[in-house]
């Protein structure tokens, strides 16, 4: 599973560029990203975060076989979620915050927002839209079969490859203005 | 269908003493607001918002039966969906948004952010966290059962329940304030 995750991140390459191309710049630091991905997570009850345990996470598509391998061995509630990609940025101030999230929006990241100002930095989250949970089971039962289980495997994938494309382009954006 | 939403609006008091305590205050005025809803929505493809429609929505809970009778008569692809309340605010300024960002983040609604600055207005955008979207079927033909669906319904309802809460909360925070 964490070999997985590592080689998610590896492969993720537009996202290290768009995370080295903001830290380049005097006017932005990242303080955390992710390149967006798929899990399958348990929880102990619905929204119960705090006790979350991820079962697998893949940051990129996901292969029936793999994906049907890894739908084995949880109890709790089991959630399948599609997270898009997210980027936590320090800007220098409003002016170089406001230029990015215009930026992120043009983009297609139309959930960006200031999250917080301090007398020093001001805070810009950058998201995206393509996200999607799923309660899949619950007490170690899938209520489910496999025919929907690919149907949603298909459209999770879609949203992933549909949340790359932007992540891509802000790669393209953010390059070509260093 | 059109009945339900009204009758969901108008149960929905905690958003509207939300909006009327904010549009008392000379610094914020509302754009825009929903109390948070569980929908059926028909797509053409994944993701394509733009030819989305209705198929159902509720502000409420929904009991097992009118669901039911809801998941009929479909084409396309259709995504069951709960989302959280939302609620566009245009502030005075930077330091009244972001006061009111730090109340309505207290109060649960975590992935609030400050969405645009003009030169006149700041604008933000109050959200929760409690967001599910499921698909469900393809061509009209749902592809999961009875007792799947009751089991998504049990889930989506109590996701729409915690977001009511936080409204509560805010509301009460928002109302001894003035």
């Amino acid at each position: 599973m964490q070999r997985l995750e590592v080689e998610g991140i590896d492969e993720d390459e537009k996202l290290r560029r768009v995370v080295k191309a903001l830290n380049q710049n005097p006017n932005y630091f990242t303080t955390s990203s992710c390149a967006g991905r798929i899990a399958l997570i348990e929880v102990p009850g619905v929204g119960d975060k705090e006790h979350a345990r991820f079962v697998a996470k893949w940051h990129r598509r996901v292969g029936e076989e793999e994906f049907f391998d890894a739908v084995k061995g949880w109890r709790g509630e089991l959630w399948l979620t599609v997270q898009c990609p997210i980027i936590h940025v320090s800007c220098r101030d409003l002016g170089s915050a406001l230029h990015l999230l215009g930026v992120a929006k043009e983009c297609g990241f139309k959930r960006s927002g200031i999250i917080s100002v301090t007398e020093k930095r001001v805070n810009l989250e950058i998201v995206s839209t393509e996200r999607a949970d799923v309660p899949m089971g619950v007490d170690g039962v899938l209520l489910c079969d496999k025919e929907y289980l690919r149907f949603l495997l298909d459209r999770f994938n879609e949203l992933l490859s549909r949340s790359k494309e932007k992540m891509g382009k802000l790669c393209e954006k953010l390059t070509s203005e260093t």
